[in-house]
């Protein structure tokens, strides 16, 4: 076993602390990384505060991983010591069924989540990326370019993905008017994305003030969305909406504003439903109400290619991991443009 | 002007009557068809009632018209006296926006609907099938085979082509299971329709009653939609849902039966929303929740086809024009397999 330092949650209330937990020994498939800088998402709160009622403690959270490769295992052929990688959601599926044939793990029934995935077997947990090291899998480690701005990659892994694969899977073209709602970790990243495939795109905000950083970031227009005057402008003339709000809200006022047979999707999943929508919305202009679930490996790396090759990386703030609790609080807050990447070293 | 025997509503509150209308004489696009049969559609009933609240009366419904063409304009080349015709839900529109250049006229905004709609300018009404003839422009009449089943081909205008359409766009292929929820006028015909596409048909149906004639129509299995274990025996399975019910119901049941990427699609707008959809339901299989609106004359003709080459018609009781109220009552109540249809030699 090789001791690894990370910062764990120990218990639902208490803050995040330092914690040596052991990796296994890699094996002949498996990839064993030093971790260089890890992103924050706000799945990690919700698990570590155990607010979806099935988290395991200890639990280290992390999964927007960067690193590099300390040793590969001798059937690793892709990498090789010294390459950079990364590591996203998932670090393990069973290969053999549909979801897996498919590129689409995160579907299947056995996926291996970077943390607080228990085998069933084994009875074994996973451990996440606030930590110095990780030992995966080489099917789920990634190919990461080396860049000045390694630490604004990391975010790529969950944010990145997770916005990448509905624009894709939905087939947003050049030329088209994509909407994004709400300006957070997955929004901004959503945003420079559909903006590097050639879209029109409009960031939906409640907040005015976000308007200036919506258009720095690639939004060619930016709509107040509790102006009722304002939203009403732009009915019927979305083809894809991309709603990355994971609170309670109307969803109707958006699916006005789709075009015939266009799209919203929505990437968050709020403790209470949103208010129900009108059948009308979706029946009168053949609109399609869907959902989407991070992303494949296959597909991880083909944006991690996509958006090495159009220098798109997170907006981020690096903090040292004894920040960690006070940036829980922050995001808590909104109070991040747009994601906490933890610089490892200072682990 | 050419004077009409019809049956109308002349008052929302009133039973129809027997009512002369004017229809106008035909110019050279138009196609002047003596109506053989007329299905009654629940819309009917709605728009009869002003129960949508956008009634123009004295008003003649129908929008399931089978007939002969009497006489055709001098442009009209596909169309010669004697023909077999069908009319659906609509008879005009811009013939120049986008959802008409797609072929999906019921979209465009200028839309002329077979019964109850007003011309912007002229303020001239349209009148619907429960007539002895009608004049059509031709872009709007479709090709019926000659059948000795002609009543029952009528139901196809808008029952059959309103199912027809969700099916064909969402692409349900040989082998795939697909279910359709509610056993109507819709219901039945998704059943036919999706069976001659090579489906897996699976009914659900509140009523125990409804299991045989599900089968006879050509349902491989039907789920009593109230029996949870019933249902739950089928999670994750179903590759399509049609639903076919207008009242408000559970949604979340039924997408819960769905494969991942699996579709959902409703066909009705009900007075009162469906209860609010658990977005995780959506995300977690990516499955997709869709509306569908009848279908374009492209595809009506395309229907037509496909349901002459498989001997796919309506099951129907034809009633004589003086029974309309009394048919009508008993719709209310569900008392019909599956279509009333007018035989209009008895206006």
């Amino acid at each position: 076993m090789i001791p690894t330092k990370t910062y764990a949650a120990l218990d639902p209330k208490k803050p995040l602390t330092a914690f040596t937990i052991q990796r296994r020994k890699p094996g002949k498939n498996d990839v064993h990384i030093k971790i260089l800088f890890c992103g924050i998402c706000h799945t990690d709160i919700h698990q570590a505060r155990n607010e979806w009622g099935h988290s395991i403690f200890p639990m280290v959270p992390g999964h927007e991983i960067v690193g590099q490769v300390v040793a590969a295992g001798a059937s690793v052929k892709k990498f090789k010591k010294g390459d950079y990688v990364g590591v996203g959601c998932m670090v393990d599926s069973c290969g053999t069924c549909k979801d897996c044939k498919d590129h689409v793990e995160q579907f299947c029934n056995t996926v291996s989540y970077t943390y607080n995935s228990q085998d069933p077997k084994t009875k074994e947990v996973t451990y996440g990326g606030y930590a110095d090291s990780i030992v995966v899998n080489q099917k789920f480690v990634l190919r990461v370019s080396k860049t000045a701005k390694l630490a604004a990659v990391a975010p790529l892994l969950c944010a990145g993905i997770t916005t990448y694969s509905p624009l894709k899977k939905w087939k947003v073209q050049p030329g088209q008017k994509v909407g994004v709602v709400g300006l957070g970790g997955l929004g901004h990243m959503a945003v420079k994305i559909a903006k590097a495939m050639k879209a029109h795109v409009v960031v939906f905000t409640t907040s005015n003030n976000k308007s200036a950083d919506a258009k720095r970031l690639g939004a060619k227009e930016v709509i107040i969305s509790n102006n009722a005057n304002e939203m009403a402008k732009h009915a019927l003339s979305f083809d894809f909406i991309l709603d990355t709000v994971a609170a309670s809200h109307d969803i109707d006022q958006y699916l006005n504003l789709l075009k015939r047979d266009g799209t919203m999707c929505l990437v968050g999943v709020p403790n209470a439903p949103h208010p129900a929508v009108n059948p009308g919305n979706l029946v009168l202009k053949r609109r399609q109400l869907v959902g989407s679930l991070i992303g494949g490996i296959k597909e991880t790396q083909e944006m991690l290619d996509f958006c090495a090759k159009h220098k798109i990386v997170s907006d981020i703030e690096t903090i040292p991991i004894n920040y960690i609790n006070t940036a829980y609080e922050r995001m808590l807050k909104s109070d991040v443009k747009y994601r906490f990447v933890i610089d490892m070293q200072t682990i």
